[in-house]
């Protein structure tokens, strides 16, 4: 069992409110469809559907006002049209691609999720279908509501799921020593030790950054899942060929987290 | 607890495929806007939306072939697109409500339901939200997957939810001793009993038809909730106004179903 995110900087253009990076979403949908028979489940982000709308109600700080449930519900929907539109391109590239609704049957307390009922997902994959999910806004036991990122869901389903592998698509080629848009000599780590990575977290604390230019929360969500023994590569996916490499297994480049 | 189901022939064209009704999803918005506090679900029928795609694939007889995964998943996306129009004009007027999807939490076993985990539903109620449901294409535990209608849904959340009153919302203005379309002579019945109905039911089979003009498979899915206690009201979701009386609970031109 595989799961695939896809981040939201990767299926929208992060710059303009509301638009598809239609070109990466189909290509991308292409190298799923080419990557194998092994189970599959895809999980995408928000980008610019679904970050603008949440910022804007605070969807992410919880249910303070009520005229927040509007904005709970518009995220939401949001988030309801980008995957349309990532099933939509599935679907037109063969792949039997299911939608799965993540706020309709996943909820957070105190922003994590504590347990899943993976049964439809099972459900599905027993039909050799696709679900797709999403980072979504849900209902949150103690703060009304709250921003489940897909990263976290990633790492749920992986556990859930009993996942062997976990092929994280960012717009960079991995995690680097520094940030590489600010540090002409930051290189790419191929792999990426537990230990290694928490030495990062820690120095970026102390520095009150990230060093490696974003990744580490991101990445720090599938420790779980590397402990667990699911193997966990990050790769670029605006790079053609290099989602596809991953979910079938080959040497790629960009970052695998190992124990 | 108010449940209003939408016929999808009254919020699509149902002579047009992908074709919303807007005036009337503008108008039944601000109905259901203005119809009181007490809180309330919507579920709505797929008319020219989700029919078409789940004829054309063979989706209710269940799955015999694997090329119609794809067609079950597209009846489903036809599905949510008409649910998010809907959602969007509830929430433009001013209804706190939220999209569930269906086929993400409810699966039949030979095409019902016999158990339905209601708590993101009760959750959302507890929040003053109005959760928006749909008729879907789901999973089945026998068939692999099946047609569950908004009408069926509408009397399983009934009994689940302990409604007390059922809005089912049509475009005709309730139950006809004949066909309205065929018999001149044809009365609107303001009350019927289940016995009534039941005898109706009988000669429509009798004579393989459904002497009603089509309204007597929408009501029989309402006879157990109208035996559990919940009133059920049948009117015409095309003629402005009536929607609205009927979920103040206010007298009202159409059918009411009584023991």
């Amino acid at each position: 069992m595989r799961i695939l995110k896809l981040g939201g900087s990767v299926v929208t253009d992060k710059d303009r409110p509301f638009t598809p990076a239609t070109g990466n979403i189909m290509r991308l949908a292409d190298e799923i469809e080419s990557s194998g028979p092994q189970p599959l489940v895809v999980v995408h982000g928000g980008g610019s559907y679904g970050h603008p709308v949440a910022k804007e109600h605070s969807i992410s700080g919880g249910l303070k006002r009520r005229d927040q449930l509007a904005g709970f519900s518009r995220t939401h929907q949001a988030m309801v049209e980008l995957n349309r539109i990532i099933v939509d391109a599935l679907l037109d590239a063969g792949v039997p691609a299911f939608s799965l609704s993540t706020s309709t049957f996943v909820t957070t307390t105190a922003r994590r999720v504590t347990e899943l009922d993976a049964s439809i997902v099972r459900a599905l994959l027993g039909h050799g279908m696709v679900p797709v999910l999403y980072g979504d806004a849900v209902l949150d036991t103690q703060q009304g509501f709250a921003i489940l990122s897909g990263d976290q869901l990633v790492a749920m389903l992986a556990h859930t799921l009993r996942a062997e592998r976990i092929v994280m698509g960012c717009d960079v080629d991995g995690v680097y020593t520094a940030d590489p848009k600010l540090a002409r000599d930051a290189r790419l780590i191929p792999r990426l030790s537990l230990r290694e990575l928490d030495g990062m977290v820690r120095i970026g604390e102390a520095l009150n950054t990230d060093v490696t230019g974003g990744m580490l929360g991101k990445v720090r969500e599938a420790t779980g899942a590397v402990e667990a023994g699911v193997e966990v590569v990050i790769v670029n996916a605006g790079e053609p060929g290099r989602v596809g490499a991953a979910l079938r297994g080959e040497k790629v480049m960009g970052t695998v987290l190992i124990l």
